[in-house]
């Protein structure tokens, strides 16, 4: 038998309508950074379903319009599109003025934007870490603190969420600009949780493991079709299948919710079992295989050769 | 200015109503040890107001029974109460055989059910020592494997939620036993989790943070009322009051539903921002209390005592 | 090119002399739980030719005594044998008399006494599960809480080393009896560490990756050759090679000598880089063998399909 | 009695002589960053007395210079100071040539220089966060690569050792940048050992607690004597002392040693219990200061409101 399982449709169901009650984010403004693809688009859909105001902020503002349209479309409700590039602190503060004036100052902020891809990190030009550290890591703490100063000012407290990933604490081989910076992200939250919650603040994280979007894909595992990226990819998920964007949003959603207020400085993997099944390899991997009898014989080996005195243990 | 937030009934409002949409727990068998009391009551009813059937066991009968009823009362929903001393394994065989035939063979376990009290390690005796291990840490095994072993023989999946506590990976003085063996159980999860998930198990983990019932508070904080406890206790919580058990009610339920059926191997902190504020000590907790102007003394005196090399660093 | 190092003879040799300048345990008092094999054993040996006087516990008194004979002539130094099941706290009670009386009381207390078996987790028996707990758990405490007492009573200090494995934190399949009490001990020594520091003790803990024993080996890959096993085992290790046990004696000597007394509440993983390395399988293994000219074709696909927008963010 | 040691001097001796046998580090080239002041100049002492051809590098050339030739004549060993900002790649990489030149290619790097500062998180600039980013954690990479690069190509080992801090993982209000990039760079070694151990590499990691420098303590502790600084700060140790230059010297050699060749992926706390007292608070502090007679009236407490049911817990 695999490591995996091999019937995640039977086991471990897909659910990609709303978990929390209709307007349980009634009230709510959410800044979603990275919000017109990908996880952040999926993020700003349900918030927007579930009442939010919800305002999208990235690079590219065509993508970012065009997704806020279908979005208000497909569910009814708030979604507006605003040019930010995360890098740069004062596009962030003339996007944030835009938001407040718009939609009114965010209580919720989803650090979502990212910049990622695969390489040796012998062969990464400075230039090629920086890029990955100064939008994951700068970019995550300029929106965090543009947008804090803010509520710290009007005494107006906010749920700040950020994406990270499930190699941010481990680490992983190469991804390493993303890894050290994600991995900064995480223990930034935390700070931030030890110093801020006494005005109102709450700082979580959601380490994702694989889920299908096109612009995580292209870059991580290029040159491979769909398929056999899933089909190489879900071996090493527990659960057997890949996440799906509507499963992250439900957690987002409850994570800034008022229904986890108490909620705070916590990292929350979210990945089918990825990092547990890591440990696979412990003693050969081959013991996943092994069938009644192949245990019935193991089991024999180590009485015979340990003798009583394991007797006694076992 | 505190450490703590001084105002949590403005930033983190306590909402007890049910946050995942009706029927969410529909069709779901759940097992709550020690659901006559305390957190795993709320959870026994949060889970049968949701639509699942939910059997409550630990070893007061009398509790349970008039819990269960209580529970059905409350809810419209179905529980009913088993006698099992999770610290011995025919009993619980036992049980589980009567609440396979009562209500269906569980595919939700909660490990709610514990012991503790608060003691200098010195002071023990080997057998309050083991009391809490054979509790906490066997019993946990001893129902996991049980009903494990049904589900896999049956092939029917199980998701497996087991409720720590903050000091679990940290550690904590005066709470050994307590502290050692809950540190086994999130290890034991992790686990199980790459071994058994192949079979439609998942396995998850809530930490949490102080949440007044009478049975933690009695054992924990002793001779304390419980106006004391909790302004003695929130202090050392950034959210500035204690958890309800309603809201963990809330994140059991989205953990034990289909809703997180790609969340495995998680454990979760759920504690206010207990946790993150430990950290406060580092440079002396008076960093709280300082206003702009003690702020901007600091500024000064490190530009002076650094001089120009600090210049070009800031 | 593989995922592990090919070349551990030239990049990562063996040192199997002491580290630490010669007397370095001198008016040391060790006492070594399992010191009459395997890795205890070596402990034992690089801890009497550092200077200490050496007690070596277990069941087994023959084995004991004859590693205790060899150990006194290897070394020139003091070794002596007692016996003690873990298990039992009058009989540690009565060890610990013993040597106190013949070699003082110990201010080193190494916890390496352990049990651990392979095993599909549904067909363990509950004994089988309690047998591994007792011992490496409960035989932990009750060592360290017996001569602790001892130590606080006589207002002497005293360092604690226990020897887990990798796999304490992360968890492990096949082995969850092991993994879970492991875990425990972590956390013991970390609470401890808080709440006996000030009475003079240390507390802290190395976690070994493989290092070939006879006792660990033959339970742990049982039915294969050592070559088997180690052909297979250092696959899963950065460093190419397994453990020798003088390296971890090497590291628990520094650990137990004054030079680290400032060493306190902290778990060293050691092991190769082999929990480095499962991190692997995030983006398929395969990445591991690729050439420049197959990284660069990568790199052409990510710049092809991402286009000028990832341009601009590398 | 206070949570900390109140008796560091009788139990926590600290011992300033080199830790491991003479010449222990001979064929060894070290570059050192921050070599010139604190930790970084201890650390370029104990391995040139150890026998390693030692470069230091920072941004003040003649405060190295002089470090550097107080180092030789202390010594008798080989120290040579290279001026190198870590910001800048170009200027990293003519310093390595520089050093290749002179002592050889490096096959040990001590990534030590960092930037820190106190400050409230809504108070920095964008710039003054991406000062501390831009030294600590773009520049640790930098000099890893640039170094690790030529090892790759000449197929030669190297061992990286970088030095972090205690709040490296669980976060820090008021030192945001530094936490963040510190975490960071934790991560990257760990990645790294997954990546590149296969070309002889190894990585670890040394996160100290607090260890008076004047650079340090100037930044972190602003407007205090070092006395009232001492004071505050022992009090979060548990060993109820701050760390010495010398000991985490010691470490570090034995961490850059052959001896430790299998050591790799690993994070070292060394922070005299610091870490682990910050639990104390959980259930009060006023546990630390109980009598017998206290905890003889407290366990009667828990017997009377838990009753019998308790009793046959316990
Ligand atoms: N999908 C997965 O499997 C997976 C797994 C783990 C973690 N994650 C994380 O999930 C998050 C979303 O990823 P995704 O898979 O949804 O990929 P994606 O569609 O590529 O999303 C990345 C988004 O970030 C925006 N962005 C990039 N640079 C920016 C900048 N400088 N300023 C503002 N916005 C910027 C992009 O928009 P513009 O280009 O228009 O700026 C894009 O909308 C990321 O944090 C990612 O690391 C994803
Ligand atoms: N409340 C908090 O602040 C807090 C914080 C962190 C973690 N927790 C955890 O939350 C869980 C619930 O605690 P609680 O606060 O709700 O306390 P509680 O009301 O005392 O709950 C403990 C339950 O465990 C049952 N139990 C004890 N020994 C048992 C045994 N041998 N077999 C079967 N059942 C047994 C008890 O019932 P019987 O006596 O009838 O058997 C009782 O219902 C525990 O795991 C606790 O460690 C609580
Ligand atoms: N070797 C590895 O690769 C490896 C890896 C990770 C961790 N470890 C850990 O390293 C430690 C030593 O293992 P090892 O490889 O050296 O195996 P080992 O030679 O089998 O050592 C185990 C020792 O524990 C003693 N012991 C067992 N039960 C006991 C009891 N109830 N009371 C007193 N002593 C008892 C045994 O002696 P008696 O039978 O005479 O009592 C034996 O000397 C263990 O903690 C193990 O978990 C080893
Ligand atoms: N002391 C503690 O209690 C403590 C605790 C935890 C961690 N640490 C860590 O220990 C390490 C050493 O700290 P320390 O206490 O010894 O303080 P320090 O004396 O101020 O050392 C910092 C060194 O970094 C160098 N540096 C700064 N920016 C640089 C740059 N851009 N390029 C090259 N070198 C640069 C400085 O030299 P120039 O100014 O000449 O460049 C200086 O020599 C740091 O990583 C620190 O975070 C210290």
């Amino acid at each position: 038998m695999t490591a995996h399982c091999p019937n995640p449709d039977k086991f471990f169901p897909v659910v990609k309508t709303p978990a929390l009650q209709n307007g349980a984010l009634k009230g709510k403004i959410a800044l979603v950074t990275g919000g017109g693809t990908g996880l952040g688009r999926s993020i700003a859909t349900t918030f927007a379903r579930l009442g939010a105001s919800v305002a999208i902020a990235a690079r590219r503002l065509d993508v970012l319009q065009k997704a806020a349209e279908e979005i208000r479309k497909e569910t009814n409700g708030v979604c507006e599109a605003f040019q930010m590039d995360i890098r740069k602190p004062e596009m962030i503060s003339q996007a944030v003025d835009q938001i407040e004036s718009k939609l009114g100052l965010p209580n919720i902020v989803v650090n979502n934007a990212a910049g990622n891809f695969i390489a040796a990190t012998e062969r990464l030009s400075p230039n090629a870490f920086s890029a990955i550290v100064d939008i994951v890591l700068k970019g995550t703490f300029f929106v965090t603190q543009e947008v804090g100063r803010r509520c710290i000012e009007q005494n107006k407290g906010c749920t700040v969420l950020s994406i990270t990933a499930t190699y941010s604490r481990a680490g992983a081989p190469f991804v390493v600009p993303s890894a050290t910076a994600k991995a900064g992200v995480e223990v930034m939250m935390k700070s931030l949780s030890a110093e801020w919650t006494r005005y109102g603040f709450r700082f979580n994280v959601i380490a994702p493991g694989p889920i299908y979007t096109p612009g995580a894909f292209n870059r991580l595992m290029p040159g491979m079709t769909l398929d056999q990226a899933m089909e190489l990819g879900k071996q090493g998920v527990a659960a057997g299948r890949f996440g799906e964007r509507e499963e992250l949003a439900n957690l987002a959603a409850y994570m800034c919710s008022d229904y986890s207020s108490w909620m705070n400085g916590t990292t929350i993997d979210f990945d089918g079992g990825q990092t547990s099944l890591r440990q696979k390899s412990d003693f050969g991997s081959f013991l996943y295989e092994m069938d009644k009898q192949a245990w019935e014989n193991i089991e024999n080996i180590i009485k015979t050769s340990t003798g009583k005195a394991n007797k006694s243990r076992l």
